[in-house]
Formats: structure tokens, C-alpha cells, sequence
């Protein structure tokens, strides 16, 4: 058997699994930001005709799993693992879904890591030979996460500068080691949790940054590369807060990574004009933007090398409340053009 | 690449990924059950020191990893990976107890079945050569999940003859490709999101059934097999309502399944004299038995092949309360004796 680690934590996969299609549905409010027109459905209204923002959710993340593989032209009964997740306590989103997709379904919560965590689980799958194709998603809706995290919306709670706006929106891939891709993970460097202390829940970017920087050091230690070795190095939602943060932590650690080449999903995703203070969040905010502008950018070979490293929050309302601190985890998934 | 699945849904692992060890850590009831004496820590009360039973159940899912790895001789910084998860909302227990442990963390939620799922994605990473040694776990915590689930105990709830007593307790079990096994991971089978309806939240073994049935026929299905093929075929916690109910399901679709071969881990745990109703229940259930008989049986050659299929009831209350049904799911992960 051979060893397909790298360094310390770094995992290269020897048949650079591909990703043959890539979809995302969102809500309104994504629609209207930057990528707007990229998305493969801007949902009316947060509600997506159902009863509850729970379960609009959950239709959502149903939805763009389907337009996935409708994409990539692979039937559902063909997808041998669907693995994803969402914030939704018990990952109701991604359960209820999977009930509809009646596929082979592995939950996962790495809060918005989540759809890195997916890719690294699904390029395993595949590449290893133990399934394929598999479904990667990950979900979020801006609602369920106000009233799961903070308050019901009806509430009108006052929001912090330093708070981030959760997506309303689900990203999804497919994976197969054949087919035509539209771009290769060629590795991955699973990430740590890291706790530096921060406690405040509204501001998020903080608690992720330094889980980020760390990541990145391993990921640069194992591999040998630098950030000029890539594109872009693109985190899920630091927003603005943890960005410079986590340039920071990594400017002492000796690594310049420049505005040019790093760039965050959640300060991308929605209109600057937009009162979003320090970003857009959730799992669905880099599944969505992957999903919709970084796959088809690293397809039309615009974009030949990218380190897509999504960073997640591991707190919970009751963790907060009993005085916790955040901890927070990145993993990185390196995502190559070629089919 | 090799194709290392048979039928539609089982994968066989080429290098039968070895269980070099496995811990046990429960509470006091779980102490002075049929396993009291095989778990490798009973704490003494279910606070174990802390100040908030949430912060006992990520207390004893830390002390369950450490013990494991202390079992097996592997020094912490030379795991590669930590796979699992509990029923807290967002993870916390395996979470907090993955930021002490401080090595890569990989979060993963299926409810009761999550012990099956962290030992298919584990050995699906040391069987391809991704992570070698891996950490396995989940854990429950009964206190914590009355409160999340049901009632805070303080309310004093009556529960109904169908409710399924949570373990507090975690299992875990470090995976590797070398060094001495006490048991071997052949082969698994992913299960499906199955839903029949249930949407009673203290009936959770009926909710189960389904999803359990489902899998095993799938299993027999994909690989020739029948119950007779192995020594035991151990559920998760589906507890006396939910083991009769997946008996009669196999039975309607021509499976005999006797009593003797079938055993559940939640109709294992307590004393039957103990008020426990319908069983036992929760992540932690399925895993510390598992890591506290299951294992050292199978060790001791006492059994040679043994089917663990830990079950999940994908519910929360936000979607009982809107009046979802209980999706189900079941994973079975075939172990062999052999070092």
C-alpha cells in the first residue's frame, strides 16, 4: 500500500479526482450581490414556497444536489455517497435532503469548513476506488441561522459591526476519478482545531483566523510551496476582520500573502453596498461561490492552480452561553484546471 | 485504479485496516451495567469534575481518545486524524475534545449510527494510504441530551415505555494499516436516509427499524451473504421496540434473523433491572460497547466475524416540532478477527 501523505498533514491524491459539475442555488439577496448571474438559481424569497425557513432550506440543498448531477449528466441512483452537511442543528438540512435524494448518505459538521471537508472526504472516496461518483455539499440559510445562533429575525436584534451575514444558499459537486472534469483536486492538508481565545460569537472571523494562518503554514511546510505557487488562495468566510487577521498572523510567521492573490469568499458574495458588515458566512457562502464562480473560472483556464481553504467556527449557542471560547478549524483542498 | 466495491453499496478493504485498540470511558449507570467491568473509566458522577454536564461529555470523549491511544502505544502527535462526532448540536463534545487533543480533526454527525460512519471514513483513509493511525469515536452524554432533545431534568418529564435511555459514554478505536490488531475492518456498507413515517421523538427505535433493514438486506444483497455468515449481527440501539420491529421487516422480505445472532447494544448496556424502558440510545451507546466487549470478544477469537451496524434517528427538535417525520440511516461495518 502506498502512502499518499506529503510532509505532516498534506495529502496527495495519485488519480486527481474530478469534479464534473458544480451547482449552487441561493437566495435573493446572493442574487443580487457580484455573482449573481453565475448562480444556477437565485431562489424569490428566503421562504422558497414552504412552510418554514427550515424547510425551504433543506429544498434548497435538495435542489442544487439535483442540478449537480443533472449537469454532469449522471443519474441520481447512479451517486454511490452523498456527503455534506449544514448549521442547522443535527444537520437537518442535509438529512431531510438526502431522505429525498435516496442516495448512500454520510453526514458531516465542520460549521463553515464543511464543504472543504466534503471534498477532502469525497477525493478519498474516489480516488481510492471506494466510490464514485459522490455527491460533496454544503448548505446554509441566513433565517434558520438568526434564530438558531442569535435571535428570530422577528426579534430585530441589532447587529455588531464585526458580524457577518450567513448565506442563504447551497453549493454542491460531483465527483468521479472518470468523466470529464471541469477541474482536479490534485491534495489536500487536513487542518487542526485552534483556539486563540476569542469568545465573542459575533465576531467569527477572529476566532477562524488563526486556524487559518495554521493551516495554510502546514499546508506551505508540507508542500514546499508558496502563495505565488498559486492563483488564488481562497478562504470561506473570514470576512474582513479574520482576513486581515489572518495576513497578519501569517506576515509574522515570515509568509506575505498579498490582497491580490488571497481572497475570501465572504467578502465577495455579496454588493459592498449591501449593509452585510464584515462579510458574507456559512457553509453555503463558500460552497455557493465555489460552486458558481471558482470551478468555472479554473475551467475556462482563467485560474490554473487554487487552494481553496474553508475555515469554520466550532461554537454552538450553549458553548457560548456557558463561557466557552471559539474554536475554530481550516482545511485546504488544492483544486488544479485540466480535464 | 482498483474498484474496491462489490454490489451497489459495499466496499471490501484490500488491506483489512487493523483496530490496534480501543477505549471505553462511561458514566456511573452505564458503570453498573452488564459492562461495568470492561469499560476502561466509570466516572463517578456525570458532572466528572466540570462545572456543566456539556463540558463532562467533551471531558470523557477527550479521556476515551487519550486512553485509546495510550492502549495502543501511539504517542498523540502521531495520530493523523480524528474522526467523530455526538449528539450535541454542532458537535461540541468531539469539537472541544479534537481542540485539547490538538491533532486533525474531521467532524462527522449521524446521529446513534456515527460510530459506524467514523469507522468506514476511517478505514476508507488508512486502507488507501491517506492517514495511518486514525482516531474513531463518538459519545453521548445523558444529562446533555434530555436538556437539548427533551426536558432540562429539572422538569421532572415522565417518559413513555418506548423512550430509549442515552449513554453517557464514549467509545473510540485507533485504526492503522500496521501493528498488531485486535480486530480487522473488512469491509462496509453505506447505508441510505430511510423514512417510514415515525414522528413520534420518543419511539426512536421504530424510526430506526426501517433504515436498519434496509441496510442489512442491502449488505446480504451485495455480498451473498446470510445472518448465518456471521457469529453476531450487533445494532446500534434500536432498543426492544426497534430490534422486533427490523426482525419482522427482514422476516417480510424472507431474512430470519433468530435472537441469538442479532444482538443491540442498547438492550446490552443496563442492568434490566435497571428503569430504562424500550433501551439505551445515543452515540455513545453503540461505541463504548463496541470499544468495551465487542472488540476484546472478537480479540479473544470468541467471535471470528462480527456485522456492527450502529443506527441514527436523524431528527432535531426544531423539525419534530414542525412536524417532520424521523428520518432514519444505518451503517454496517463488517470486523474480523487477526492480527
Amino acid at each position: 500500500m502506498t502512502d499518499h501523505r506529503i510532509g505532516e498533514r498534506t495529502i496527495l491524491f495519485p488519480n486527481a479526482p474530478g469534479i464534473l459539475a458544480s451547482a449552487a442555488v441561493v437566495g435573493p439577496k446572493e442574487g443580487k450581490g457580484p455573482f449573481g448571474s453565475l448562480f444556477d438559481l437565485v431562489v424569490p424569497d428566503p421562504l422558497y414556497g414552504q412552510e418554514s425557513y427550515e424547510q425551504a432550506e433543506h429544498q434548497i440543498f435538495r435542489e442544487a444536489c439535483l442540478r449537480c448531477c443533472q449537469k454532469a449528466g449522471i443519474a441520481l441512483d447512479q451517486v454511490q455517497a452523498l456527503l455534506g452537511g449544514d448549521l442547522l442543528n443535527q444537520i437537518m438540512a442535509a438529512s431531510l435532503a438526502a431522505r429525498e435524494l435516496a442516495v448512500p448518505f454520510l453526514g458531516l459538521y465542520g460549521a463553515c469548513s464543511t464543504m472543504a471537508e466534503s471534498l477532502i472526504l469525497g477525493a478519498i472516496l474516489t480516488d481510492g476506488g471506494y466510490a464514485s461518483p459522490v455527491l460533496c455539499a454544503a448548505g446554509s440559510h441566513y433565517c434558520t441561522a438568526e434564530r438558531q445562533y442569535r435571535f428570530p429575525l422577528e426579534y430585530g436584534g441589532q447587529r455588531s459591526m464585526a458580524a457577518q451575514w450567513t448565506v442563504t444558499g447551497t453549493g454542491a459537486c460531483l465527483l468521479s476519478v472518470s468523466g470529464r472534469a471541469m477541474a482536479r483536486i490534485a491534495g489536500a492538508t487536513i487542518g487542526q482545531v485552534v483556539d486563540m481565545g476569542v469568545s465573542d460569537a459575533s465576531n467569527m472571523g477572529a476566532a477562524m483566523a488563526p486556524a487559518a494562518a495554521d493551516t495554510l503554514l502546514r499546508h506551505f511546510r508540507d508542500t514546499g510551496r508558496a502563495p505565488q505557487d498559486y492563483d488564488r488562495i481562497i478562504t470561506g468566510d473570514l470576512g474582513q476582520v479574520g482576513s486581515d487577521l489572518m495576513r497578519e498572523l501569517l506576515k509574522e510567521a515570515g509568509i506575505l500573502l498579498d490582497r491580490e492573490t488571497h481572497m475570501d469568499c465572504g467578502l465577495e458574495i455579496f454588493d459592498p453596498q449591501d449593509d452585510i458588515h464584515a462579510g458574507g458566512s456559512g457553509c453555503g457562502c463558500s460552497a455557493s461561490v465555489l460552486a458558481a464562480h471558482i470551478l468555472p473560472r479554473i475551467h475556462r483556464g482563467e485560474w490554473k492552480r487554487v487552494l481553496f481553504m474553508a475555515t469554520g467556527a466550532l461554537l454552538s449557542p450553549t458553548t457560548s452561553q456557558q463561557g466557552e471560547t471559539i474554536p475554530g478549524v481550516a482545511h485546504a483542498v488544492m483544486i488544479e484546471g485540466g480535464a
